[in-house]
């Protein structure tokens, strides 16, 4: 079996599961740093472009990182229609709040990240991601812990984007991703506001977080839709979840959409448009079934326990045999 | 930095490109052959069951299969409507044949592999693949060159089927994946017939490929659509292809579909209905513009480079990026 | 920075620590069983020839088993003088044997080995190992368990070579690496009789079980003698351990063993000869430093528990640094 | 198979051969800088403390470095027997300055290395390495190229040491492994000075370029002897060679040099005493014999091209087999 070239020598090893893991090659370090909070690398890779790395973990690459970034954002703010003001929780790239000031509509941005410094790398070492969103004045960086922001926030909010990372046990986010934690977010947004949830890996081995997390928006939110896209170097789909007091359209019209996109936002999109948008609300049946059959709840008392420091934790294998 | 539970010290390292690989963990090898064709492993992993492993590529597992078979088979014989005979090439897992068979209206099914071998083992280690599909009366195995058999047939099939290994360089299936092979399979189907072709991954760093492929078979078939979907062990979006005479609804109606199923088949679908039917036509932006601006076309003369051998080939880095 | 070709897709992954691992690319797989006892495959690699692989962990390979074999056997038949009978526990290659039955003075040696398969797999496959020592009549081939044949031999042998894997926790093994089998062992030796071990890998992350092993010899022989050789595809320099009640030279004259070895074996030694072995009685500092420190005794109340598992166990981290 | 713990998801994966790699697990980076000439990291790790990367090869790291930077000085120094001038090609780290300046002959030093902002690092990082030789009096750093500086020096050292890194294919420092700088080096010489080369692994399967750098000094220098030590992070035994005119003393009574050590350095040697050089100078047979039966000679038209880029280049896999 003659073999074939290999790109690199410094590898991050993501693991998935403890039997699958995929594997980074780094070409190149642009920046590293040790902050009070986490270990940052920003990271050239062979055929993904450049990449943020936090503890070790693959945050988001340019290569394709509109494969998240765009499914993140503008769902939330189609659903809303006409957002004015948005709370970005996380999101330390600037891609979040990139994708959220597209929007002619929004009038004042506000992005949470508890990293000055690794926002500041971003900022140097990261324009493919934020485009310069840091220098539009409707943005305001709030250096906090997104906690503290949803406790004391007297703002009621259009849109509330959560694009916290994986509530790994001990790690600094789990709690967000509770009950608790979306009734706050719940009682910050305007009356017509739309909450989105990161909500995790929906590849049948990882499922069953992300149908918990549905289930827990549901106990909170009148109306709440779960929705995936394929993110490759997350070698995973990953689940997004929509909360909202309104209904919300499962078979959006895409000429209505690509409609509002054209009138609302200064273009641009790589992935998402009207035709996307309805793909993306059809979930498949497993996913679908997963959520059905699921009564979970994820309290501060029994918060969520990502794979990712050994534990499988709230995996499934058993579901993925 | 504590670490993680690792589950397996067996590993297959997948290249997805030179600086990306994906590592399937081993736990337990059930099988293994070296046949006049290949090397073959049936081996155990910990998260995604049971896996054919063919010259140490990965085809297919039990934990995720569902995931791409079911959208090989079913849209193609939801096209046609009422399949009676069906032409399988490659599939030696049987779960393409499984898939097949579920449909009351098939008649006839020939599944054509070249390795008997392969097609034995797999009739012994993995039952949750084929169900017993081989038992029934309606397929016929042929253990013959794919090349062969589309260039004798006689028959005139309603769907041919496409589930060939990837056209790696000086592996056995590139010709397999040129205009002169489509045209060939276009004449061997039934003038409503539907041809479906497994197209490749459609990440970033490897939709030319995809892009190709499918303008390839637009200049064969008078109506071509491309669709995806998520398969996590090939820590890729999997593209597919249909190409067919007849004009294709890509709206179609989730209801009338699940009716459709419902009454044809004898059921048991895990990731297919009609609404997931309606998702895997809506493509995102960036796939439809890569198909649009394509203009490289496939033939014996020039045929398609996979990566998998030391070459990035049709790879495009450079849109990853 | 441009990558370089690599020859493999299958690979073992062996931690040397939980923060180091050796990974062995698998170019053919020659032969795979799972026996009452364990998983084995004999393998093909593309440095270092076959290789034989027990519950993932790597024996010995044609390559360097050189490096291991020959100052496994030699050291103690030398020592010895004139050794007519030899126990080999472990050692199901037949390499062992095949050092063994060098020595013209032998005339009865008997090899345990506990698992039938595994014997018949290398006697088919790894002709390179054991150079038809099977068929040497002086050789029998015991089936057994070792620790029921030191248990219950009748005979009394002039060497006995302990050759069996390392004492892994909840392996079958570790119970042979204590005090009470140390003991065995000598009752079962003739009055010069000479016992070695393989006692584990001397790098400085590595050396305490080694230092623990040797400590414990020392309340069972009179004289013990420590010694190393480096096994590149172990990743590790390898101790060994000799006992006896006769005094070691440790200075020996290069000239007479090279006579010794002329007259009384049929030759062939790839690495070992009298340069050799003062060579490898002449520890570096570091290794008699560890020796001459340790107490710990090794019992089968507190046996020894060798990483592999996922536990450092007797490793010693702090030292390594 | 139950797993084990890991304690890393960044690896550095070396490869020795294109089919083995040793993968060191990376827990916390200290330093990183990209110099004019190489990528640099200062990185720690679990086992083996904290290492010196260079261009993602690993140099040397605090757990093991003592295995390699007492054989590489001492045995060149001790052949001298009273070296009061030492010239250090390479050496940024500061081990090797580190075990010149023991010696309380020494009266100057000088270490050559063509990197500034490593050297800066290492000082600052690597403290446990260098040990403030840098603040030692007698040692002059000079930054310029090693080629440049045994073209100019008008000085004539008592012993040379040669500790640059692998002589890669264009890579900087190839030209320095060739017979016409062997012959530089010798004529920098003093009359009674000692040459000692890092000559490259002696593992089986990498050992031909050791051979052919010891048949090149053979050519310049009246004696030439080889030796090695092994570095359990290097996967692979390490072979250094004396060059000098006067002849060599390969069976120094360890007495002698015991009282050698204590009488003229300041002690505090890890692995290195009489017994260890006694060790060090009786080369395995296999090791002679590939030295014995080696012709070729490398010089500025042929040079070495040591692996490390993709081809195998001057390994001999044949011989490992």
């Amino acid at each position: 079996m003659p073999g074939g070239e290999i790109g690199a020598e410094f590898w991050i090893h993501e693991y998935i599961t403890p039997w699958d893991f995929y594997a980074h090659g780094i070409t190149r370090v642009l920046a590293y740093r040790r902050t009070p909070f986490q270990e940052m690398y920003i990271v050239e890779t062979g055929a993904y472009g450049k990449a943020l790395v936090l503890d070790a973990k693959w945050q988001s690459c340019t290569g394709d990182e509109f494969l998240y970034h765009e499914p993140l954002v503008h769902p939330a703010m189609l659903l809303h229609g006409s957002p004015k003001s948005v709370l970005i929780l996380g999101g330390g790239e600037g891609a979040t709040a990139r994708e959220v000031l597209r929007w002619k509509t929004v009038e004042r941005a506000a992005m949470v990240d508890i990293d000055q410094e690794v926002v500041d790398a971003c900022r140097e070492h990261l324009v493919e991601m934020h485009q310069n969103a840091f220098d539009d004045p409707r943005l305001e960086v709030v250096i906090d812990d997104a906690l503290n922001v949803l406790d004391t926030t007297a703002h009621t909010w259009d849109v509330i984007i959560s694009d916290l990372s994986d509530p790994i046990e001990d790690g600094p986010s789990f709690k967000l991703f509770t009950k608790e934690y979306f009734e706050k977010a719940r009682s910050a947004l305007s009356p017509d506001g739309v909450f989105v949830l990161q909500a995790g890996p929906v590849a049948p081995a990882e499922l069953t977080m992300h149908a918990r997390l549905v289930c827990t928006m549901k106990t909170v939110f009148d109306h709440v839709q779960s929705y995936s896209t394929h993110v490759p170097t997350y070698a995973s789909s990953w689940g997004f979840a929509l909360g909202t007091a309104r209904p919300i359209d499962t078979r959006p019209d895409p000429d209505r959409i690509d409609r509002e996109l054209q009138l609302k936002t200064t273009g641009g999109l790589r992935m998402l448009d009207g035709v996307t948008l309805l793909g993306l609300f059809q979930l498949p049946v497993h996913i679908r079934r997963a959520i059905a059959a699921e009564t979970h709840i994820y309290t501060l008392k029994k918060p969520p326990k990502f794979f990712g420091k050994g534990t499988l934790a709230d995996c499934a294998p058993g579901e993925a045999r």
